[in-house]
Order: structure tokens, then sequence, then C-alpha cells
């Protein structure tokens, strides 16, 4: 049987950085556990598209749709800023969840204990935390039509469309029912049925999806503000949030920050299973490109990691080594390691990007 | 000359509770300051639905249209969940902002020193904390064409549409820069410039205002995700923000429980100025409606009563006296009164909804 196939797209900014962590433990796992991967790299975003004119090669794409997995770092930079919107590095990214599908976005808010304290929050509020966020990925305003500006009389309008089908919500509601009973068993839906009728939609088939397919798991309904409120509040209230592409854009990075683990944090967009069973599958980090401290070895490459600790789970059924992987992570903060961004003023030397990646080895 | 006349639109839960506070401050500032206000009184929202069966009758609308201020509580409730999507209380409350063109939502996120302990975050994160959020009312994706639940295929889809003119986005911004010039001097922009075109549009339109018309304020442009982050981490970052409904409405909802001051955060929803120089205005509480302590003399009145001190401010010329409400409702918390919503676990006694009114009075 051959290897599981990996396609990296280690990106822009501080991506191939901590990408580069990223390979050296898939070498490990080759290595030292016999699981070996079938990797190949190739460009995203604003090096794809300095190479070739465009955010995302034709070839590339065709490479993403092969694979088990996709691992990507992340995308963007200033020097692309003024590039026209139809090639801007997030185009490559945007195409990539919609041409492969990646309906379901897992979005793990975790805080980790011998963080808590970095949190802006009390650390009542945040210690153990442990949400996950399921937001919608290919659809809704971030690809719905008509879209564009438009001259209208004498000025010119900006226009996008939030459009949601009922087959389109069902299957996030699944994946985020599934999901959930396998943690908490609770879901909570978020939308503004009360303002727009693509809500009352969302609210209605997730409540059926639920009738018919879910009864044994607790669900409720949120307005998506009285959501963003209640998780600055009081966040352990949470265990699974389902949600559209764009709530879920901001609703998940609230609650990233909410941590104060936002450089550790992973996700996992999922699609339709493929032949083999496995989902079409692309990990990223939550975090962004960093242009300012890239190429410094400053980056946090935890993120990243757990990203392939996702995939591990999710792609390679590899659900132990995933938990291995995550206890090396969780033992290595719990010894005190801290890259540049976890550093409280305490005179706490940071390592590099690349120390940490093999502490983290070390403790695997 | 003819008293300024203001318009009460109690509303649902605890609206008439919270606005029965206004009313004594309304009385003394008659009684004792010969400020005097022709008030008249009128149904919004799930009550007006009982009553007329629309949550805004016309007459209604007609007189909001007349009076220099409405004082708004809070619209809805659980017995209205399964009203037709066009007779919701929330409705009402829309097609006040949108008939009388309250394009510009000020909404302050400020922390009451004695209640900074409150807030989930930690104290240095929030003491001191004063923020103006300067929300888009009457555009985007609240008010665009088309919506609705449409048939497709074999099923249904659940449609709105994001929409903003240059003129839309120029009026708004221009309000978040004259606010920035009589507080902290400095904007921040926020929008989905690298998914949506409309926000493409507002970051450009939002620039090109400052550029030509606003140099000497400090202008800087932030994505709406990065922005929720952002609040969360160090709020006190911002000064004005601006940004569209739908964004503000999560980013304001997060910002006013960061403070940990929900109970006690007003807001004013600004038009155009009218014949006699002041802009058309409507005042409102930034909570809502909490049937579950409703008619219970539990809700905190401070939301509301600041609201007033709003329209003191922006509509009545009577900044002094804002100021004077303000210090009252101060003075106030820092004797330690406290209505329920207020009360960590100490053993203090909690003050009721008309007590802690009669108490700002005194403090007056
Ligand atoms: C980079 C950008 C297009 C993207 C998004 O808006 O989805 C990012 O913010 C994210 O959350 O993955
Ligand atoms: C009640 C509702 C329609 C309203 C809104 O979404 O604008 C509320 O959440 C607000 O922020 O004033």
């Amino acid at each position: 049987m051959s290897n599981p196939s990996i396609l990296i797209l280690a990106g822009d900014g501080i991506g191939p950085e901590v990408m580069g962590e990223v390979k050296k433990i898939i070498n490990w796992y080759g290595d030292k556990r016999d699981l070996s991967f079938d990797v190949s790299e190739d460009l995203v975003g604003g090096c794809a598209y300095d190479k070739h004119g465009t955010p995302l090669h034709d070839d590339t794409m065709a490479k993403a749709q092969e694979v088990d997995a996709v691992l990507l770092g992340a995308v963007g930079g200033p020097q692309y800023d003024d590039l026209d919107f139809s090639v801007k590095p997030e185009r490559g990214l945007l195409r990539l969840r919609k041409e492969m599908d990646l309906y379901s976005n897992l979005r793990p808010a975790q805080c980790f204990d011998a963080l808590a304290d970095f949190s802006s929050l009390k650390k009542d509020v945040v210690a153990g935390l442990d949400i996950m966020i399921v937001r919608e990925l290919t659809s809704g305003i971030y690809f719905g039509e008509p879209r564009g500006i438009f001259e209208e009389g004498n000025e010119r309008v900006g226009i996008n469309t939030q459009r949601y089908t009922e087959s389109e919500i069902e299957r996030v509601a699944r994946s985020a029912f599934e999901l959930a009973r396998r943690r908490g068993n609770k879901v909570c839906s978020m939308e503004k049925a009360n303002v727009m009728e693509s809500g009352i939609l969302w609210r209605e088939v997730v409540q059926r999806v639920h009738d018919t397919e879910y009864q044994d798991v607790e669900l409720s309904h949120m307005y998506a503000d009285a959501g963003a409120m209640q998780l600055c509040r009081w966040p352990k209230q949470f265990d699974v949030i389902v949600t559209d592409n764009l709530f879920g854009d901001l609703l998940s990075d609230a609650a990233a920050m909410l941590t104060g683990s936002l450089g550790m944090l992973p996700s996992a967009s999922l699609g339709a299973p493929m032949e083999n069973g496995r989902p079409k599958a692309l990990y990223e980090p939550v975090h962004g490109s960093a242009p300012d401290i890239a190429g410094q070895g400053k980056a946090n490459p935890i993120a990243c990691i757990l990203s392939f600790a996702m995939a591990l789970r999710y792609s390679f059924d590899q659900g132990a080594e995933a938990d291995r992987l995550e206890a090396a992570v969780e033992k290595v903060l719990a010894d005190g390691v801290r890259t540049a961004d976890l550093l409280a003023d305490e005179g706490v030397t940071p390592v590099s990007t690349s120390e940490m990646g093999d502490k983290i080895i070390a403790a695997l």
C-alpha cells in the first residue's frame, strides 16, 4: 500500500518557517514510528503570484485535489496590498477551500494550562477552556453572487450576497452534531435570524437536522451578536458552536484571542469523503502570515504543528499519534519553553522557531 | 419658544421599568433646572404588535419624525419568537432607524472605574477604557435587496444582500472623523476588504474622506476579524472605530461586554440635521429586553439613563447637563450602589431599579 500523501503549501511570511518545523516532525514520524508520508510542495498566495501571476496555479489546484491532505502555512503580506482583488494572496486560499469543497472548518479554541495567564481574560474565565467552532467555509457572503463594485446613477455601489441553500446548511450542521457527540454533546448555532432571512433558514434547517437525526445532542440557538458577547463573558458555557462563513470568521478569531493562545491554534477544513473514505482536507494555523516578524526565526510553530496533529486525527486515522503530538506540545509548554510571542515580561529567554520544533520532537 | 419634544417608546420586557427611571429624571430637570420637555409616549415592538398587529404603527412612525428626540427602551420577548418575520418586534426598531435615516449609531464602550473588576478581562486591560464605535445603521445587509427565502430547484435558499453606496459610506465616515476630533483624534475603520468588494469600496471611500477633509485625524484600517481579536486583546489601542451595520452589531456588543458594564451602556442613533439644526435622533440602551427579569424591579436603569444623557448632549445642546448626569451615575457607582446584575458574590445587597433611579437623582 502506498504512503498517504501530503501537499505542503507553506505560503508567505512566517509560513515557510513554521512549516519547516512540521517537516521535521513528519520526518520524525517516518524515521521513528514507521509512519511515512509522500510529501510534495508547491506555492500559494503572494509567492505564487510572484512566480506565476496568480495566487494559485491550476497545476497546484489539481495536485491539491489528488492528495490525502493539504498543509497550508499562511498567505499575504503588505507588498501585495495593492494587487487587484482577483489576484490577491487570499484568493488562492479561497479557491482551495471552494474547489475542494471544504465546507466544514473546525477551529478549536483551547486554553493551554501553561498559558492561561497570557490571556487578556481572567484566569478562571479561560483556564481549561476547550470549545470547537464549526464554521461553514464554502458559501455565504464569501462566495455569493452578484458581487462587485458597480456604477449606479452618479456613484458606485459595493455589493456582496449572503446565500445559503438548505443542503449547505444541512451538511455543516451534521458535521457539528457529529463532533458534539464525540465531545460535550452540546451544539449552539449562531445567526441573525432576527434581521436576516438567510439566518431564519439557517436556524430552521439546523433545528430540523437536530430533530430528525441528532435528538440526543443538546441544541440551542443564539443571535451572533449575543454570541460574541457570551464568548467574551463566559466562553466555557459552549461546547460546539456552528455558524456561517462570515460570523465564523469573526467569532472564531475572537475566541482564539480569548484563549491567549493565538499563535497556538490550529484548524482543519474538511469536505465530503473521497473514494478512500477520508474527507478532503486542508490544515492551517489560525494565525496569519505575520510579515513583521517573517524570516527572523521568531515565529511560534505550534499552531502549524497542531494543525498537523489534526491531520493525523482527521485524515490519517492516527488519533493516538495526534494525542501523542499534542501531549508533546503541552509538555514543552509546561516546561516553560516559550517563543517570543508567548513571553510575559519576566526575563524568560525566548527560543527560536526551530528550537521550539526541536524541543517538541525531543518530547515526542 | 416651545419646549424640546421627546417621544418615549418604552417597548417590551424591562423597557418600561428602566424608562420609568428616565421619566423621573426628565421631571427632575423640569422641576429643578427649569429644563422642561414636551414628553409623549407610544408603543413599539411586541406591545405594539399586541395592540395594533404591527410592531410600529404608522401614527407612531409619524410622531417619531416630528419630535426632537426618540427615547427607546427595548423590544422583543419569547412570546413573539414565532411571529412572522415581517411583524417581529425588531422590525419596529429597524423601521424607525431606516425611515428616520439614522445612519450614524454611536456606541461608547466605556469601563466605569467602580466596575472594572466586574469585567471578564483583566483589570489593567479594561480600566479607564473609553472607545466609541460608530456603526452604520441604515444600510448594508440589514436592508439590502434582494432578500428572502426562495425556492431553487428542489430546495430553498436564504438570501440577503450587503450593499453600500459611496455616499452612504461618506456620511458615516464624516461622522466618525468629527467625533474623533472631539476625542483622541484617531479612527480605525473595519471591513473585510480582503474578501468582500463592498469592503474594498468601504476602505477606499473612508480613505478618500480622510485625505480630502480630515487629514488631521489619524486613520487606520483593519480587517473585521482582526478587529474582533484586537478588541479582546488590548481594546485601549482604539479611539473611534467606524464600521458597517453587521460588523458593528457584533463588534459593539463584544466591546460592550468587555467593559463589564453591559447594563450600563447607552447608544445614540443620529441622522442628518433637521430644519432646527439638530440631527434626527433616537437613544436607546445597548442591552436587550431581558424578559427573564422583566417586571421584577431588578433591571439596571443606568444604560437607559445614560442614553438620556447622550440626548442632552447631542439633541438638546446641554453638554454640561449631560456631564452632570454622567457624573451622578459615576458617583452612585463609586458609593457602591449596585443593581442585581452588578453584584459579584460579596454579600452586597442589590438595590431595585427604582432605588437606583432615586439614588442617581439624589446625586444630581
Ligand atoms: C485570509 C482570509 C481570506 C481568511 C478568511 O477571511 O476566511 C482568514 O481570515 C481566515 O479566517 O481563515
Ligand atoms: C434587535 C436587533 C434588531 C438589533 C440589531 O441587530 O441591530 C440589536 O442587536 C442592536 O444591536 O441594536
